[in-house]
């Protein structure tokens, strides 16, 4: 979507990136088409990963975005906040695709596990009848990460391969919601030993194959693992690991 | 833009928060058309208030949002950042219209003025070839100061009127040179004591004739005037004036 010339090479830090910004973005920028003009709308919304890293996000039937996207579901997020200082001077990702209402039970329970894992005072208005969850179905991305680093980027450069993560997805929402209401004191060294951060009511978000998204409930932190664990019983031991190591950090 | 079932009637208090978003926005999310294919596209550009609110922006020629514009001038941005907490909660605005490219030399260097202001590192490429000055002929607005408070706005509400303010606008960027140059205690106390806000380096950024735009380098707070000033004589007067009232604050 860039001048060619201007684009670099995409490589394996420019594909963690981009999965990083659409995993730890809380809010995007969603552009549709109005449907009475054409015109290019923006709004905001609030999203959260699907387990591949394709954009969930929870909008009302009363809202302009709800009605462009019932009429022409063609769409773009931009996700990556500002910050401090120069606004262009941090990471930011146009993403492309065509969005759709999601209908099957259990895809839209564990996105809707994601999302409250994010927002939780979304479970206001979660369930009300007027709210539906839609996800986009990711067709390309334009990464910008900072001035002269620009990449033109695939629905398989930013998506994960669920190919061998059935099982995985299916335990995942239990174990977050085991390790937020039983192992607290872990979750909370993962944030600040794993991840540097400052100590806080820490939770894990969301858990995939690749990694695990902590939220304070003002920022999203992810934690990329070393490599992808295939299955529940991997992503056990591999917590168990991390536990160990983070304590061992902590002295 | 929204179920009209929902806006509520645009009163002064709904009007003065737009054009607060207007002023104090460092960037913003622009929705253009993807001369390709017709995809709305959500990129991030810099962004600052012409003299009566409009939105002005420095983009390159190598971006692909300067190609959409060209193509297609019809656009929106949405200013409001969403902050802590709940990224719904805070207010934001889609602002419609057309983009065009100033050519006019002396609203020109106005312009420049005021974006340098908010972006001073964005003096290293201002003045490069492939890069131009856009302002947003603004035709409508949409502002969700949070949930259930959407209003519909019009061009009039948004914007200020400029037919008095002719030899204001000439002075304004010398006098903020001048108060920014000479009396940067003053700024300060106008930061600290009419603002309230923190101490830090603070500039004027910009100044009309409804109020003064003050910025650290990584926010804008804009300060109202209780009344508009009509000339730059008024508004020096009003200058000395806060600037008692500010020492008297400071005790």
């Amino acid at each position: 979507m860039t001048n060619e010339s201007v684009l670099r090479a995409v490589d394996d830090d420019a594909r963690r990136q981009a999965g990083s910004l659409l995993r730890t973005g809380r809010s995007a920028a969603l552009a549709t088409l109005e449907p009475a003009t054409g015109m290019p709308l923006a709004s905001r919304i609030a999203i959260a990963p699907d387990f591949d890293g394709a954009p969930v996000f929870l909008i009302s039937r009363l809202s302009p975005h709800f009605a462009a996207l019932e009429a022409s579901p063609g769409c773009s997020i931009l996700v990556g906040e500002p910050g401090r200082g120069d606004p262009l001077a941090h990471p930011r990702m146009t993403v492309v695709g065509e969005a759709g209402i999601l209908v099957d039970d259990a895809h839209r329970a564990i996105a809707r596990h994601r999302f409250l894992g994010r927002h939780p005072k979304a479970a206001l208005y979660v369930d009300f009848a007027d709210f539906a969850f839609w996800k986009m179905n990711v067709q390309r991305a334009s990464l910008n990460a900072g001035f002269g680093k620009a990449y033109a980027l695939t629905a398989d450069d930013v998506l994960m391969d669920l190919s061998e993560a059935t099982s995985l997805i299916e335990i995942s929402c239990d174990t977050v919601d085991h390790m937020n209401r039983d192992h607290a004191d872990v979750v909370a060294l993962f944030a600040t030993k794993l991840l540097g951060q400052p100590s806080g009511a820490w939770r894990i978000a969301s858990l995939d194959s690749a990694g695990m998204d902590l939220t304070d409930g003002d920022v999203v932190r992810r934690f990329w693992f070393e490599r992808p664990v295939p299955s529940g019983e991997d992503l056990r031991e591999l917590l168990v690991t991390l536990a160990g190591k983070a304590r061992q950090i902590a002295g």
